[in-house]
């Protein structure tokens, strides 16, 4: 996706532009209807911003289904041909992990990935639900065990992500589950309360034109990419408690803002939120020691106070609190599962950092701090003649290494360091 | 299938056998984790026959989670590589009913009936639960329009089981609203408790040793069979109030009872609850008269008194007091749809015609009755000679003619009638 691929105006069609009305009463949860359709609405307009004809597939975990039915019903009144709805079933994962035979944890039944690849062979758009269901499900399960369980990810979403053939988009999905985890201190009622509170806040679902806002943020974070990319540094070196890695770019890395366009040239934003810009660094030029500054939920298992040394572009040490087998297990999955595939810069601008909150949720926790991944590049931030030198896997990892407290540098190729951000603020 | 398959001696591994033992609390219920861990080791070990190495596919509707997981939990315990559960959301379907366009209703992506393919070819166990999740939910919809929407029911099916490729079972899958729905007259509690032990009594699982109390209902059914097919009669005629119909058989069709054996010999219950001989009737031979006794739900859609009249097989006349409507769109699918692809008879001494229950549920309601279905007919029902005869459709639906006070007679080809079931006891 060329970053100057102009801006679409994508306005919520007129007959539910009402439903985008201003919303701030607290004490609105996601038990609300309006609210659920607010939701349903700008991911089916805005986020995927599914077309006339096409098939949309909606993934979520059991648990999500008043957020999942508003989606499908969105959806076909956005005329959609066919919506595929896959409820996924942690407790059914759970029963495997701890009672199928050892040698059979990695099969997938190949429909479960030919879907995937039919679903770009038709152009389809694609939604998907995040947030915990069923928080702490697989603690204490053997960790080599559900290293090599990946589901509901299959290798093949990374494939049709990067063939560019689906309009996809991930947003939240909240459970009561899932706020008693974030907020364990707070009552049932309280935690539903306040998580639906941040997140209407930071989905800009209390904004009069929650669209309005999403793209005016959007032109910032291009902006910032821009200026980033102009200055074609050879490396970043991120620098703050227990962290100093550099991480180096290619010749053609570039930095975007979530803003994907397909081949057919539909406009979505694969995240919402979204308050990144992120870029495929060098999969052999990453050095030095990264402290993870958030919990990582990985298929369901819970990673805390994550430290990887690397060198030479591998991870060749991986430490935790908590956790760190499950991570172990997957960076042994195939020879790019240890190296990196993004590198991601946040500002202090977001909604998410401010809040303080752990959310338990990579879809909202990488939003809040500047992060990296192990595994799958995505090809669009680069030019098709690096698109060898990317890094591929099965596996993309986000985890989080950014705070206010961090400094990230830009390094020329002769080592000169320019700092790019500081203190939550750009620096370009 | 032939006849005289002979009855394979099927036990509960032995470290399971204990949870088989007598279970006749008054006051048990299908929210007990021991009772559904019985069902589940039921369906696994006796019904589907999963045997070790193969995939498990389960399709239930949400709402049905505990059950559906401690399926996959037995599935796994009997060494089963994968367990791909498809959770089916009539919300959605609702939906689409109502918010899609009305030219797209027919269309299902190609990869539904795919993975039914591919779990043939796999020679996967197949386990799908029945009964109502949300009874009415998709009342007073456009009834043309359900018509065209037959998931999750796809053609794929009918073709895989005729293929005798997967073991499968279907078993009933209890819900609370399923239990309002059946028992409008009680408290929600009372009726939760009255469908549980209905269902705890047809099940069997009051029974010490359940399988061996099917096994022994399945060796009675067989003989009745065996009985019938000897006379070889050239058709049956069903007389009751309302009924006078005819349905021609084919000079190879048998009766049988719903014990199959999958072309590798894995020998399984289509159905738990069966106490049906069930057969493939000549689709050109079905004339007169039939009102169904039981109300039928297809689709989530209820039909209550249904009327059909046959000619020359074919039915020419649906007239209903509430559904007409969606079953006269169903018979439009192809050209099998309006005629004969099962004859089945039921005695009195089965479980489910002495309660005097309706369960708006064809698996339970199929077998307090004789009954007839529209569509797909059983290959094994009768030899090669006749396998271009039988009828074929994308639909397969059953529905309800018999009752207590019904004659069945047998028809020779010179006209003369013999009794075979009256009174609901065999004349054979």
């Amino acid at each position: 996706m060329p970053l100057d691929a102009p801006v679409m105006t994508l306005t919520i069609a007129g007959s539910y532009a009402h439903r985008l009305d201003c919303m701030v009463d607290p004490a609105l949860t996601f038990d609300d209807p309006e609210l659920i359709a607010r939701l349903a609405e700008l991911v089916v307009r805005f986020g995927a911003n599914v077309q006339p004809g096409q098939i949309v597939s909606i993934g979520a975990d059991v648990g999500k289904e008043a957020l999942t039915r508003e989606i499908a019903a969105a959806a076909y009144r956005a005329h959609a041909k066919f919506v595929d709805v896959s409820y996924f079933d942690l407790h059914v994962k759970k029963a495997r992990i701890e009672y199928a035979d050892d040698d059979t944890l990695e099969y997938v039944p190949p429909w479960i990935g030919q879907r995937v690849l039919a679903l770009g062979e038709e152009r389809a758009a694609r939604i998907a639900l995040s947030g915990e269901s069923a928080p702490g499900l697989l603690d204490g399960l053997d960790p080599v065990k559900l290293g090599k369980d990946l589901l509901p990810r299959v290798r093949e979403s990374g494939t049709v992500v990067n063939a560019a053939t689906t309009n996809w988009s991930i947003i939240p999905g909240p459970t009561r589950a899932w706020a008693a985890h974030v907020f364990p201190e707070l009552d049932a009622e309280a935690a539903w309360l306040k998580l639906s509170q941040q997140l209407i806040h930071i989905l800009r679902l209390d904004e009069e034109d929650p669209v309005a806002a999403w793209t005016a943020r959007g032109e910032t974070l291009n902006r910032a990419a821009d200026k980033l990319n102009e200055r074609r540094f050879d490396a970043l070196r991120f620098v703050s408690e227990g962290t100093d890695l550099t991480v180096g770019l290619l010749s053609t890395s570039k930095f975007l803002a979530a803003q994907f366009e397909t081949v057919g040239g539909i406009v979505h934003r694969p995240n919402l939120p979204s308050e990144e810009i992120f870029s495929a660094p060098d999969p052999q030029r990453v050095d030095g020691v990264v402290r993870s500054t958030k919990p990582l939920v990985l298929g369901g298992s819970e990673i805390l106070g994550l430290e990887v040394e690397f060198a030479g572009g591998r991870a060749v040490r991986i430490d935790a609190e908590k956790g760190a087998d499950v991570l172990r297990a997957n960076c042994e999955k195939d020879e790019g599962a240890a190296r990196l595939g993004e590198v991601a810069l946040v500002d202090g601008d977001g909604r998410i950092g401010p809040l303080d909150t752990v959310f338990y949720d990579t879809l909202l926790d990488e939003n809040a701090a500047s992060h990296i991944a192990l595994g799958m590049a995505y090809k669009m931030c680069v030019d098709e003649a690096d698109h060898d030198r990317i890094n591929e896997s099965e596996i993309h990892v986000d985890f989080m290494i950014g705070s206010p407290e961090q400094v990230v540098y830009g390094v020329d190729a002769d080592g000169a360091e320019t700092p790019v951000l500081a203190g939550g603020a750009w620096h370009l």
